[in-house]
């Protein structure tokens, strides 16, 4: 893993797929007084054995965070403020996501809900509850201008919500609720952006690449053959993935605040 | 009003504002056997008042429909299906709409929930049960090509939904749900948009212009004096707005479908 230079980090769905895969990577980092704040749904369900594995090997560095609803959001952040102490927090990566497929005629109208419940109030809400701990951050380093190891949002989105570019995909890959959210989960990002700027807290949109996980869990197994073969089809494999990303949130600055890149470092289109 | 040249219409959020306008913009179309569905929320309440007065007056061509919720929405479409009989219906126009304000750190969940319920969940359910009608209109004109007097759904959208052009227009008018929704709701336009095209069913979003209503109602008040502010500002009347939308909508063609324009026929960006 190449320049993120460290500070504190906080990830979602980071029990597995690219969540898994970063705070691997993020281990690799040489800082003593690191901290690694792993947000997932279930921390004692079976699906978080492997992070638990891993905080095992890594307890000073990894702390498991339970961010399932609004309630255990809230008393994460409580968590999370009483460790890091006089420290704050460097950068929230919103990477929680279901994937639920589905097209227009097809779709219950629940996994539309959950869908945008997870892929965008999630998000919302985990930004608005840390949000104290990044100010901190901002302010502390003392220095004008952005970067990810003063203080930033990363929100993983995917090119799956460009307006612009899904509908040339969306005949071999229909997933109408996820591509909804993403879009939602875009115009947030980028309305979050104005709110952040005065405090000097980057913040963008981040499209990881077509990634072989098992991304949502149950999600991914509702309704489309057409989703699997996607995913087959995907070239690219998490370690990848997240080497490209954290090669581009370390480079970030100011001029990309506000933006959509993928994990090569290539603007896309809203 | 120009040159719209009829068919049976079915118009959401028909009781007051911009679909009221639409509603009798459209009964200065002549064409005898015409009928207008006008959706709202509460036909009997005090909100549709206006639009009962004017059934009266037009008792042959308005027909009021219930399309509150999932299960009102399925209703309708049951009792317009057996209005129109052998007849179909050529134009959808999903206009009904709320428009919550406030920013990341003040507005409460449910206003993010609620507004994506009406603006994306409300337009995605219409379409659906009244699909069939539309699929009749485009097979009995029996030519090809797309066109809003063939079979059209045209979702009103917003350049509040565009995150290209949101962002520098946030701080004078922090409608964070609204914009979330609408960006929401223009995917799901471009999406509907890939899967109508085999029907020839033309599929766009169209932004209104910034018009004086009291769109949304109670919604309107939550919170913001920006945005009271901005309707103050916003510099045109529901009569020009729908005079422009509607010749818009005469001049649409297959060139259109899946896009963004605004009442001028000025395409936006996503």
């Amino acid at each position: 893993m190449a320049a993120f230079k460290a500070g504190n980090v906080l990830i979602t769905g980071a029990n597995r797929g690219l969540g898994f895969e970063m705070v691997k990577q993020l281990l690799e980092v040489p800082c003593p007084k690191w901290q690694i704040f792993a947000g997932c749904r279930d921390p004692d369900g079976p699906k978080s054995e492997a992070l638990r594995e891993l905080v095992k090997k890594h307890p000073s560095v990894i702390t498991i965070i339970d961010v399932a609803d609004p309630c255990s959001i809230k008393e994460s952040a409580k968590k999370v403020g009483s460790l890091l102490g006089k420290n704050s927090l460097n950068m929230l990566v919103n990477n929680a996501a279901v994937l639920a497929s589905g097209s227009m005629m097809t779709i219950p109208a629940e996994d539309m809900q959950n869908t945008f419940n997870t892929n965008v109030m999630g998000p919302l809400l985990v930004i608005r509850e840390y949000l104290p701990y990044l100010q901190t951050a901002a302010k502390a380093r003392g220095t004008s201008g952005m970067s990810c190891d003063k203080a930033a949002v990363i929100n993983i989105s995917s090119t799956g919500g460009s307006i612009t570019s899904m509908p040339s995909m969306y005949t071999q890959f229909p997933v109408l609720p996820y591509s909804v959210s993403k879009a939602g989960l875009n115009m947030l990002t980028a309305l979050i952006a104005v709110e952040l700027k005065p405090d000097e807290i980057l913040c963008m949109a981040l499209h990881p690449g077509w990634v072989r996980t098992d991304m949502g869990g149950e999600e991914v197994s509702v309704g489309s053959i057409t989703t699997k073969l996607m995913f087959l089809k995907a070239p690219l494999e998490a370690r990848e993935s997240v080497e490209g990303m954290l090669r581009v949130i370390s480079s970030l600055t100011e001029n990309e605040h506000g933006g959509f890149m993928d994990y090569t470092g290539q603007t896309l289109p809203w």
